[in-house]
């Protein structure tokens, strides 16, 4: 096994956010389930973006969100994902290469436009978020590029990734190669409603190729089909080597098999929209896996970036978090 | 004179910004001029663009950011400015109307694209703007319509309108509409390199068109080439019926032929971004004014409207101001 040239590579669905308040009247009125991720097609996303406020664009994406995360920390890093040759795939390209990240994967030059996620952030600060996926249709095993993903410590997959058709053969692809280059593999489950749609093949993935997984309480409660919290954590500890679980304000658990670390949330003054925290908090957390630090480092680092990214609107850090988490 | 229907119209350069951070060495290396508005064309804002750091992009304009904040405070608002019939004219358009704002204007079919902004934000919270103005240069006096002018109380014009060639004669329109029909004139003077590019016909203009002018104190100082604040404050007394001239962190002077208000700046826990504060500050006097209230209520509401939008980046309300305002 080589020196890794980067820490982590992630793979998944490249979206720009279009950022909006809203009220819970609004959720009710477009039949949206607060806290969840609905997919929809592009008139729906006409629909909605013509009924919502004013909005913000910024660069979004799960897996891109931590990788943009590892990268302001001071990581390296690198992303696969699906973009189109218009001006939202430009700005896709220029935050995340901004952000400090190599991201090989060509631009579409036909079919659905760069993916768009319309996300409403409520007053309590949570986030409901409606996705067209546009482009990320087109991510295929094609687009996983050997080299690359050999050449990274983790590789690093988001749930969302088994939405679109062939993106679950490039999440195997990826996996085998980082296996046969005797990477670790990590998973972050997504949304409790994107495991639910997906949970035999969610189980059998983590089973058979993952040795990291982000969960939240309620995705990790979704995927074992218990309402036991301890009993999902017992089971998880069986099944892969390392998992943190986040619990909002409660912090996280992080255990392997031999462990349990528990981690208090950072402190936050206001939190203005949680989007974007648990993509944050893997990223933290990572970026001190692949440092080798001790768990309970990784999980306050973790902490550290998810509470910068819920002080503002938007999943990417505004603040460079080398700096933040010194401070 | 009957009723008017709307409190203001605003015209000016319809433009999307693009926020991103940056340090003092990367204007110095670009050869901006901190705190300034720096016309640029496509070529050198496709290389700032590159060089630059991750971005959002929000709607702005330093008129349009006005009337979106009178529109949030509950005030009754129009808009006039050009944008081009592509993806950035519909957010555009998108924003501004979802905000509450009458905006008529035809997109261009053809010609340039919709304007973009590229504003550097230094850690000392001040603004860089580098403007490719674009579909804007498409704006001319057919785009001014006489009814929706003669609606509004006031006709709020942005000085940064004088750059592009056939706003002059838009600008000229607009005044003589807003006179015949009995109604006021307000004039923000945008930017002191503006000033400087512009000073002998923005005097002619203020002399002969206006009744309100904004300005601060740097912009009011070139308009009168003196290094003198209080000589200024005494000449623009002599040529406009009212005057409001901010100071930053010293708050603002209300200024008419006799009277004279000081007017305290809003507390800010912390300034991130002062991009829009002056447009805020003409948003919530324009909201007092138009409502009779007197002229240091007037002020206090710019300053509080002021306030909001320095504490966040981007340069349109994050929360909504007739609440804000209440609190």
């Amino acid at each position: 096994m080589t020196t890794a040239k980067l820490d982590v590579v992630g793979i998944g669905n490249a979206i720009v956010d279009v950022i909006s308040q809203a009220d819970d009247a609004f959720l009710a009125a477009h039949a949206m389930d607060k806290g969840a991720m609905m997919l929809i097609d592009e008139e729906r996303a006409e629909a909605i973006y013509g009924a919502m406020g004013p909005g913000i664009e910024a660069s979004g994406g799960s897996a891109g969100n931590t990788i943009a995360g590892i990268a302001s920390l001071g990581g390296k890093a690198g992303y696969i994902g699906k973009i189109r040759d218009d001006l939202l795939g430009k700005v896709y390209r220029h935050d995340i290469t901004a952000a400090g990240v190599a991201f090989p994967t060509p631009a579409a030059t036909s079919g659905p436009a760069t993916a768009r996620c319309l996300i409403l952030v409520t007053p309590d600060a949570q986030r409901t978020m409606n996705t067209f996926l546009g482009a990320c249709v087109g991510l295929g095993p094609d687009d996983v590029d050997a080299e690359f993903v050999a050449s990274a410590q983790v590789t690093y997959l988001e749930g969302y990734l088994y939405d679109p058709p062939l993106a679950q053969a490039a999440f195997r692809r990826a996996a085998e190669i980082a296996h046969a280059a005797g990477r670790k593999v990590a998973l972050s489950l997504s949304d409790s409603f994107c495991v639910h749609r997906h949970c035999q093949a969610f189980l059998d993935l983590v089973e058979g190729h993952v040795d990291i997984l982000f969960a939240n309480e309620a995705e990790l409660t979704a995927l074992f089909e218990t309402g036991n919290f301890d009993d999902a954590v017992a089971r998880v500890r069986r099944m892969v080597e390392l998992a943190a679980v986040t619990r909002g304000a409660k912090g996280s658990v992080v255990v392997t098999r031999d462990e349990l670390v528990e981690v208090p949330a950072a402190p936050v003054a206001r939190v203005v929209d949680t989007t974007g925290a648990g993509d944050l908090y893997a990223a933290g957390f990572l970026y001190g896996l692949t440092r080798q630090l001790p768990l309970a480092e990784c999980g306050r680092i973790g902490s550290l970036a998810a509470a910068e990214i819920i002080s503002h609107y938007g999943a990417r850090p505004e603040t460079p978090l080398a700096a933040y988490i010194q401070a």
